[in-house]
């Protein structure tokens, strides 16, 4: 049992109203990486370019990640420069993109995981997650996410794969978008008729709500003081769903409703450090104690 | 065991997407009793005028509610006239405001009522809350709720009051203007530093959250694909979380999130049509129904 993701290895930099930091370790993939890597196996699948530091190898590698599908190509590794401000810590203002490599390469796989059964398609250009996940043999859960940029551009392309996903992972915006929906539940029921079975609708500070035709249930963020980087929290939400989704043996209400509670520890633990500082020296014994006080909260 | 709730009684003019209705019977009063009553006999303390519909004192008084405090008094009664759009049904526009015989005569209270142990301030002048409060010989258990007009005309008028009460239930934007945080986990601790030992955030769609020295915790909204009127849902709230709160021998972190998953459930019943026809016909049968599939939601 083990998951391949493939998205985005970045270098970040960042400013919020704590700090700035010059070419962290970020990207969809990393993230997603280092949160999923607690519950299950992870191969990371994407590109990178020359330049990008062997400290960032070294530490994927530390945290057990697999990195046989990591890529490197002749050219300079997908940058992202971000802001946020104190009066809207769940939105991004993007400063600065430079794709690199990310414009022209595409993911491979490497052909010995082409029979691993679980595979989240991080936000990316939604014809490359297609063509991505064609290399699977015999895929079982496939989850996915993309962004406003791909629902403007390439709408068809991601309806066409919302065909082929079991799972779809997507924030509050980006449902809106995709469905012309303003309310949640009426958005989530729409894109279940896309396609993917299971949906989930993140929220950021207000939690997520998670869609299917038979169970529907919403969960509150796990309420922090301090906000430090929110930048990277929908990945790392994703990584807790869909790796415990594949360590567990198999998915019904009270599974899915575990996932999700994890998935929300997990991303409160991300945004109280920059990048992956936080998730990276996290140990499920962090987790489970924060996830007992989670827990209090519903001892009604 | 019961409770006085001192607010409004008033005539509502509501347009929603899903409709327009002219002179329902409303106001924070109403909307709290409607609901509080479900779990404890409920005094209501309000000024009405010399219009007010019979039918509206007889359907008050079919729900249980005690109105010795109810005072006619020369004069029209307040009306409210607002309205919601399809893209923000958090948000009401207020169309227009008479305030008729609220703007001279202030709330009584029946001499019998003096001894009564619990009471809630519902959203009125700072000042008159007070004077309100000062009638009762030993109130053991004192809620409130303001807004942002006494936030932004008679903040400390609003800050003495805090002093005398123990809990404050107010909406997300009045904890924000209250405090100058943005955060509301930090609003909530700034506002407990007032006086109240127990502060709840409303967040409408987004649930609440509950600040206490000791404990704290998050609830999402009951998710639902069709609001019609938000009108009413922060008092309905309100009255639930003291109704049940009355009800408890004693209040703990167990009896608290009880509380407050009553006034999710309650509220979530309040938007589903206008005014109070929904509440006013609920029987606690149906609040445990939905109560049982929001338990669920946290199965983990």
């Amino acid at each position: 049992m083990s998951i391949v993701v493939m998205g985005t290895v970045a270098l970040d930099t960042i400013k919020t109203p704590h700090g700035f930091k010059k070419n962290m370790l970020g990207g969809s993939a990393s993230h997603f990486a280092v949160s999923a890597r607690l519950f299950t196996p992870v191969h990371l699948a994407a590109v990178i370019g020359e330049d990008f530091p062997e400290k960032h190898i070294t530490f994927l590698k530390r945290k057990g990640v697999d990195l046989a599908s990591l890529t490197t190509v002749k050219g300079t590794t997908f940058r992202w420069e971000g802001e946020y401000r104190c009066d809207d810590l769940n939105t991004a203002c993007t400063l600065k993109t430079s794709l690199g490599v990310i414009s022209s390469a595409i993911p491979r796989l490497d052909t010995h995981q082409r029979n691993i059964k679980h595979v989240f398609l991080a936000n990316y250009d939604p014809d490359v997650q297609q063509e991505f996940l064609k290399l699977f043999k015999n895929p079982q859960l496939v989850g996915m996410d993309t962004m406003n940029l791909w629902i403007n551009t390439k709408l068809s392309a991601v309806k066409r794969l919302l065909k082929k996903v079991d799972i779809l992972i997507v924030n509050d915006t980006e449902a809106k978008d995709l469905t012309h929906e303003l309310n949640l539940l009426k958005a989530a029921r729409c894109l279940e008729s896309y396609g993917p079975k299971m949906v989930i609708i993140k929220k950021g500070e207000h939690g997520g709500i998670f869609y299917s035709k038979r169970f529907i249930f919403a969960m509150p963020a796990y309420p922090l003081e301090i906000i430090i980087d929110p930048t990277g929290a929908g990945d790392t939400f994703a990584g807790a769903v869909m790796g415990y989704l594949v360590k567990s043996s198999h998915i019904n209400a009270s599974v899915l409703t575990r996932a999700i509670s994890y998935a929300i520890i997990l991303s409160s633990f991300n945004v109280e450090d920059f990048g992956l500082t936080k998730t990276a020296a996290l140990t499920l014994k962090e987790v489970h104690q924060r996830m007992k006080i989670f827990r209090r909260f519903f001892l009604f």
